[in-house]
């Protein structure tokens, strides 16, 4: 063993890590606050030691909502540069942590070039890697899984999502389902315990997990294998069950000292994410949850990521501290660069939002600034502001008026939704009062 | 005055009419219950009697929640048949109703053709034609917005938005704001007032415009003029002076078997938006409450069309009876055809989403069909039931994998996201149980 602390035990031991006050300063919270906040296990700092360069973030309820971006290459799909082309777009438009989940047979090259090209924390789903050692999930031997396990860590990846809440006999209960079980950690993990006829290893040798993780403070991720794949499987029995052992691991994990966030659904109907949220903040006294969207629709494909950044504000408002985005190829296929683009932004308005909703410090003041900008008319500092100024820009020029009437400066500075004759702030502006 | 029975008089009367029954059937509501809805003005159904061949919707807080899409086109781009593309485009997609918001000089034209060619309820702000004909809003005279409003009428306009409730006193209560006044009838009409030293022409002649209305069923649509542009301007003086005067407005139109709706906000933080559909529905009596956005940030240009979906759905489970659709262009220009499919389609799934959360009559069933048929792997049922399926099909084909090894049929039903051998669903379904 060797003597790192992680921040949690730092933490519990009174210590104030310059990684806390970084985090502190972003926030607008006192270091203190934030020290406390993390020994109680209620916000988490994933920084991997061996992550160079890597920038802290605070995930917590007491923190802004963050939001995460899913990149990665398949089998037959995408390769190095451009994925590190999406690590950097994700970042570009406000990504706070990316996952790399990679599948297929450079997944090592792949995820030690993001970690080296990263400044935001790294996730991983380990098992992705794990499987593709094998022919069949169940020739997956323990040790190998283990193995793979370490090596991220020993990488730098800052957070891994376990399913290790799954166990064996909650698989009935997803059997009753209109969907079954659409995690993929979750479904391999399933299928991994009936052939080999075994509990969850990442349950019975969850002290081993907690090991690796203390000893590079790698973050843990408690996913969520039974989350609804459906509106009708949501709040479901299996659901549930799972969430009760995630609440009993992470207890575990905190006296272990390592950091733990516990992910979340889904598909939920609108009305059913606030008592989700709450569930889980009892259940798991008050860990940061993680939440993939959830989506309150199941017919909207190709338009997943408004789906979820509808139900992302609900979750954040009612307490989830991160948002993983969800793209528009959510339910089709794997995001090219440009879903990238709009699924990290979509959960950036969701986010921001709450966070407003919230009274977050500072949370509204660049939307004030915005607003005054606005009302001035002054466009430049008005497309600074926005979340994508290069989207913001190339529609305000292709919609703006440019025949031949309005050559002055004045039309020039109103867009063509009102015209210049008739635009409502102009108008506004001049009315005596 | 002809005999016309407007569909608030006939249900007042007892009568219920075809259009009622039609709505109820479509509703899944008792014809006696919609009947009942609409003499008490919680349910309207706009149809003009001059508008041929429209199919009726109701709009009111039993129904499911509708949507409204605007186009029209502006002095300096578009034509006819553009526009009539755009309608044809946003009742395929979903809209329920269509705004005619054109400026410029053929007004007239086009409005006319988009009544003819369309099957769902068309409204209008008369004030745009108005001040087409003059150089400066306040050369405007009482007689002629008095005239377009009654031409519209005659072409078969089925509602109309009008800022009645703006009244003179209002307007230094907007003064103290970040962005004044952003609607743009609401600033035309302010500026009219002061340069005329005049109240409110629609307020002051409100039983003249009752009278036009009630010949041809035209529905009123009560605008907010001052309804708040940013954030910080959000449930403010201004904003709630005025709706207490829509308030007392909607009392009036009723009296007068009027058919009457409410217009709302704008940009309104998360947190306020279902304080401010209780309080209209309070001081309006439960009157259907039609909404634009609201917005939960100012700084998403480029993007509003997710942000407007965010605040639409807390608004429509708040009870907010029709959602206006709002697009990636607001604040920086007109739509297009691509910018009104993408607000269509996101406002559809923010009404829907709250149609599910509010457990209205069947809203689910499309979901949970949709959800067996992704289970079943079936794609073609899955897309059929998407709410657009063109779109669905361009981004699975374009993900799909498509490498030699896939050339089984069990490989091309599944997609990218997960490959042919870690399919969530697939490996869930082989699970014994």
């Amino acid at each position: 063993m060797n003597n790192v602390k992680t921040q949690l035990q730092s933490a519990k031991a009174g210590i104030i890590t310059d990684e806390m006050r970084y985090v502190a300063i972003y926030e607008q919270l006192e270091p203190e606050f934030v020290r406390d906040q993390i020994a109680r296990g209620k916000m988490i700092i994933p920084v991997n030691i061996n992550h160079k360069h890597v920038k802290p973030i605070g995930i917590g309820s007491a923190c802004k909502c963050k939001i995460n971006a899913n990149i990665g290459n398949s089998p037959t799909s995408s390769d190095l540069s451009c994925e590190i082309g999406k690590l950097k777009l994700a970042v570009k438009y406000g990504a706070d942590a990316v996952m790399d989940l990679s599948t297929g047979n450079k997944i090592d090259e792949i995820r030690r070039a993001i970690i080296e090209n990263s400044e935001v924390p790294i996730g991983t789903v380990p098992m992705y890697e794990a499987v593709e050692l094998v022919d069949q999930v169940e020739d997956l031997t323990v040790d190998q899984l283990f193995d793979v396990i370490e090596r991220h860590a020993i990488q730098g990846v800052d957070f891994i999502t376990v399913h290790c809440g799954l166990l064996r006999k909650y698989i009935p209960l997803a059997a009753k389902r209109t969907t079954g079980i659409v995690s993929r950690g979750g479904a391999l993990t399933a299928r991994w315990m009936q052939k080999n006829d075994h509990e969850n290893p990442l349950y019975v040798y969850f002290d081993r997990l907690l090991e690796i993780c203390r000893a590079h403070d790698m973050a843990l991720s408690l996913g969520d294998g039974l989350r609804p794949g459906s509106l009708a499987d949501a709040s479901d029995e299996a659901q549930f069950a799972e969430l009760e052992t995630l609440g009993e691991l992470t207890m575990r994990s905190r006296e272990a000292g390592v950091q733990v966030m516990v992910e979340g659904p889904g598909h939920v109907p609108f009305n059913q994410i606030e008592m989700n949220i709450k569930r889980q903040i009892e259940l798991c006294d008050g860990a940061p949850f993680y939440v993939l969207g959830p989506l309150v629709t199941d017919i909207a494909a190709g338009y997943d990521h408004i789906n979820s950044a509808i139900g992302g504000t609900m979750a954040a408002y009612s307490g989830a501290s991160m948002l993983c985005y969800v793209t528009p190829k959510e339910h089709l296929g794997l995001p090219n660069s440009e879903d990238v683009r709009a699924g990290v932004i979509a959960h950036k308005i969701a986010a921001h939002a709450a966070d407003i909703a919230l009274g977050k410090p500072g949370a509204r003041d660049r939307d004030d600034t915005l607003s005054r900008a606005r009302y001035a008319l002054d466009w430049e500092k008005q497309f600074e502001l926005m979340l994508d100024p290069d989207r913001a820009k190339e529609y305000f020029q292709e919609a703006r008026i440019d025949d031949a009437d309005s050559t002055t400066h004045d039309t020039k500075r109103v867009c063509s939704m009102c015209g210049p004759k008739f635009c409502a702030m102009k108008t506004s502006k001049e009315l005596d009062t």
